[in-house]
């Protein structure tokens, strides 16, 4: 029997937003925290996670709220513990993950595969101002990855739901030209991935992977611009200053 | 039914080396290829592993050697995947991992955090000549997940696998002191680890994953210490060099 779940998340994070795009695909209930990371409640660390890091899962215990988790509930940490751990929950009534062996392991390679090369680059893009070209390796290997068609492993899986965040935040800070990175590149990197024939498989997968419901649901694309304009806009500005 | 299974490593490699610990245990029949880092054969890239790496794993297909690997075999990669993928192979004869979803949460976060942590330092210790000392929050981080006896989650699980490994080549490394790091300074880290009252846990656990039948078959001690003094013994002369 599937205890209660309380999620702690953050609508910027995409960490935290593989996690609820999982808990929304597998039909559990559970109650939504929203943690303010620049605002942390005090009782988050000692708590819930002590790493201080959203996503974090409270699992069976007593039906606090969530602002009073109790000692009684599992405190469980690390989007892909998580998405994993929400798969085994459910993996007898609503499979989030293939049950053949190959097939497993092919999406848990998919994730490390992608995550390692668009997380390797990422953060140097939107904060030190590297050319926002540098995602194309781990667009070409999701490329190379996916199948003709469809989702990483045949119907929508958690390997699918660790690669969406990233790729949800690449459409909305590119397509808004935001980071360090020297105006007009991210646009125009976002430019190409729309129209370049090379990219056609990218696109088909982004296509299906956004219009589930899933993905409306957890999506808060107008917070993520929000968070990256404050974020990132007085890096560009130093960039350029010290250019000139 | 299980298919065959040619597993590609490496004696030096701590991640292909979970590998073999988990096939170890888990009682599957396996063939083993030595791949040399230092000169890989030339077949290896294109037809096992494109990214070049050990561990790397051949299911399924012809009884072919090793090193004509057939195309009809799945190709898989990363230990992380690779070392679930075997327990998913035996999930119902040999268990691997627990089976309740909490547990085996617990195991991958054991995983997860022990490892970041350690290969986090690990390789700046060796090769920049960083203090050994940065080990600690890693071991400390084993010790508070570990409960009170025995392995990581209960009957031994490919979490044990995954961090065996590096406890491995800790012990061998730092007892002989090899690195680029200040001489004297691996031996005294190693001489607290084994007397500091601090870290008995610590001891007990690395003497339960170290007296396996799995470890001893697997463990090459003596290519280790060769293989870290042909590589690092060099820094720590240029460093000293350097300083004096
Ligand atoms: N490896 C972690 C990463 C989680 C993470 O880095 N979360 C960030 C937000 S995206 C966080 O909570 N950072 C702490 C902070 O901002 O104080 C996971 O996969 O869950
Ligand atoms: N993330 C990989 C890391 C594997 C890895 O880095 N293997 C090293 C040896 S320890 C390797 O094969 N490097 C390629 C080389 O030496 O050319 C895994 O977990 O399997």
């Amino acid at each position: 029997m599937v205890e209660r779940i309380t999620l702690y998340s953050a609508k910027i994070c995409p960490w935290a937003h593989r996690t609820e795009l999982a808990l929304k695909e597998s039909g559990l209930d559970y109650k939504r925290f929203e943690i303010d990371l620049e605002n942390k409640p005090e009782w988050y660390a000692p708590k819930v996670n002590p790493a201080s890091k959203v996503p974090a899962l409270a699992y069976g215990g007593p039906d606090t709220e969530p602002d009073s988790p109790s000692p009684d509930s599992v405190k469980l940490a690390e989007s892909y513990v998580l998405i994993e751990f929400i798969a085994d929950l459910v993996s007898s009534t609503k499979p989030l993950l293939p049950s053949s062996p190959v097939d497993r392991a092919k999406a848990r390679f998919f994730v490390e595969a992608f995550t390692s090369k668009f997380t390797g680059v990422w953060f140097g893009i939107v904060q030190r101002g590297d050319d926002p070209a540098g995602i194309l390796p781990a667009i070409d290997t999701l490329q190379d990855l996916l199948p003709a068609e469809g989702y990483a492993v045949g119907e929508w899986s958690i390997a699918d739901a660790a690669v969406t965040p990233f790729l949800g935040r690449a459409s909305a800070v590119l397509k808004n030209d935001l980071g360090a990175y020297d105006q007009g590149k991210g646009a125009k990197l976002w430019e190409t991935l729309q129209n370049d024939e090379k990219y056609e498989r990218f696109r088909k997968y982004f296509a299906d992977v956004t219009k589930r419901e899933s993905f409306k649901e957890t999506f808060f694309e107008d917070v993520i611009v929000e968070g990256y304009k404050k974020r990132f806009a007085p890096l560009r500005a130093q960039r350029s200053a010290a250019a000139s």
